[in-house]
């Protein structure tokens, strides 16, 4: 079985048109420039497996280059977002992979929030129901989060033996949360509602379960809809002045908004405010 | 035009009085130690100019060597907090120059939140009505922000086609209200309410619209009162550690501290305590 | 007098037993792999002394050591946590000494820090009444924070004349609870609320005073019990990753937990979820 290997990317170019993209291991559709993509095994509330998680982080990477695509949902069908890493198809194979194996997938689960973190679209999470181990890995490392107050999020590592440290956790949920209330949930394993994670910035909005996919979507395709060359640089700069002195950070800010001040948006955006129009952005 | 060279400081020394500094395109009062800056275009909201920002990062850069200022607070004019860059004054030029013009600019920018961390003094910010763009910068940059319930807090880069990483909110904003939120109103622009902003820990305090002045001068007298050299380390290491390990912190914490407790405001709060008398403090 | 040099630690060995540890300059016990630390003159709130610090350093750099001790409670006897660096045995003796004589202070103190991140048990501190300077420092520094709505917590190094930056508070206190809210305690000294500290994300819980000391033995329980060696591995991911880029943070994590999926926790716990049964956790 070579799960591990990952497959050969058919999505190779620097220009890349993925609005007709053809998944294999999840649902994904295209509307407006928004890209929806669906973890769709429904009846055992979504889980992931070696092969879903190779097409998400090859389907992230690819998004680098993809011109038609300028925002990204992502989201679970039948009311649950993620129940994470499928315990008969991921935990018992795990158990009997040696070192070499074990840090195969480890590095494969990792490059996958690499290739969230690194694409250009921002990334809005729409969370309900389930959202476990690998699944708020996912959510933690979109962009934007909405969810419903129903939605039950756990960093549930602890609770099959693991640590708390999977896939970027204790980096990137102590930045979102605080380091204490992050302590709390991957030393504990206990689920999130979503009332806390609203109250302690993990969710930017709940919204009614009818609703959380429609919301997530309006707020991508408003962003869809901006200065998309600007929203990736804001992207890139959030990632990027992560560990950097405030001097530091200032400094490749100054070069990282002139570039944007030579953009036809930002021109485009002043003539309109003159004329008292609303301005039109077209990414460029 | 040389606007982007920025005036030679009149403000040499290594010891400055600013007590009676003659302030151009703002106006400045200072009153038991605290000096009050207050941008002071009202009709317009109390937008920056190109001489306004040079101006302040002049001046903040020369608080480094005055002796007689020991608390900031900074305020707008007639309701309003400042409407960041003058949209005829700054954004219709700004679409004319070349990439090193622009780069002038976004360094002279990021130079006055480098100029307002590195002062000794702490600076309180005084939020009423609109305080957008390079204003919600401003009050990010301060060490203390007091806010109307009213107000409106905008980082609004992207509504004008510019990305949200300008004179370093996003290494500066995802610290103070997590990085969740931070990227929630980088990417949408959207106005902060007074209520969210002390939720989030953006606002320390709401007053009501008549008194946030008076809060935030009486915070920066309290300040002004204490041990200020104790208060200037405090500014220091919280900007220093940013970026370094927990050891490395506490390392330099050591050496920090010990200083500070060969300051006779140090000797002087323990004879106070050894008498039941309450301390006063010299800043030395 | 030698406070200063500390003592030599009587607690060597690479497998150390400290469940009959005889403690000098507080009260220690253990029970089902808990050990609890009750800070014991309150008469005095619980002040700290020269000894108490140094033998506090030394057992919290003995607990790497120690096979027995699975997590740690820090609490405060009579209603009160810690009133911090005594006036009398600290403050006065300190106002004595010479440059080298305060940083060895300082090191001291910072030492006890470092010491309660680097050791392997996830430490709960049960916070009740008054919790001021080192207290809170003591607090800050554990993983885990539960107290009562009455308690008080101050950062208070500014009412006797020093900076906030003492033992790492510049540096972890803004990661906790954010740089605003951190600025405010810190250059104030003002008291933190029960309420505050739960909002602001300092408090993991509240509890009635009756409870507050058994509610974090019964968290720290919960972790003794469960899967240990993970525990410390997250502890240590969380201390290490502080000042990492996300990507270098993602890397050194595929690495720790592909360790944590060669242990016995983790395959035990893989059985056990297959029979529908209650993992049972050895830390090994």
């Amino acid at each position: 079985m070579n799960y591990l290997t990952g497959k050969t990317s058919d999505l190779p170019g620097n220009h890349l048109s993925l609005a007709n993209y053809q998944s294999t291991h999840f649902a994904y559709q295209v509307k407006d420039k928004v890209a929806t993509i669906t973890l769709n095994r429904p009846e055992r509330k979504n889980p992931l497996t070696f092969d879903s998680y190779a097409e998400l982080r090859d389907l992230f990477r690819a998004m680098c280059y993809a011109d038609d695509i300028k925002a990204i949902v992502m989201t679970g069908a039948g009311e649950n977002f993620c129940s994470g890493g499928d315990v008969h198809e991921i935990i018992g194979p795990l158990t009997q992979l040696d070192m070499p194996g074990l840090l195969r997938f480890t590095q494969m689960t990792g490059d996958l929030v690499k290739a969230m973190r690194a694409c250009p679209q921002p990334i809005i999470a729409a969370v309900d129901g389930i959202c476990a181990g690998a699944g708020a890995i996912i959510a933690m490392a979109s962009d934007i989060r909405i969810a419903t107050s129903r939605s039950k999020t756990a960093f549930l590592f602890t609770r099959v033996g693991l640590a708390g440290c999977d896939m970027g956790a204790c980096a990137i949920l102590p930045r979102i949360i605080g380091q204490g209330r992050a302590s709390d949930l991957l030393y504990s394993g206990r689920s999130m509602s979503g009332e806390e994670g609203e109250r302690w910035g993990f969710f930017n909005q709940l919204a009614e379960p009818e609703h959380v996919i429609s919301a997530a979507q309006s707020y991508a395709s408003n962003l869809a809809n901006g200065p998309t060359f600007a929203h990736a640089m804001t992207k890139k700069m959030l990632h990027e002045e992560w560990d950097m002195s405030v001097d530091q950070a200032i400094d490749v800010e100054a070069k990282a908004q002139a570039i944007c001040m030579m953009t036809n948006d930002f021109h485009r955006a002043y003539h309109a405010f003159v004329k008292k129009e609303k301005p039109k952005f077209e990414g460029n």
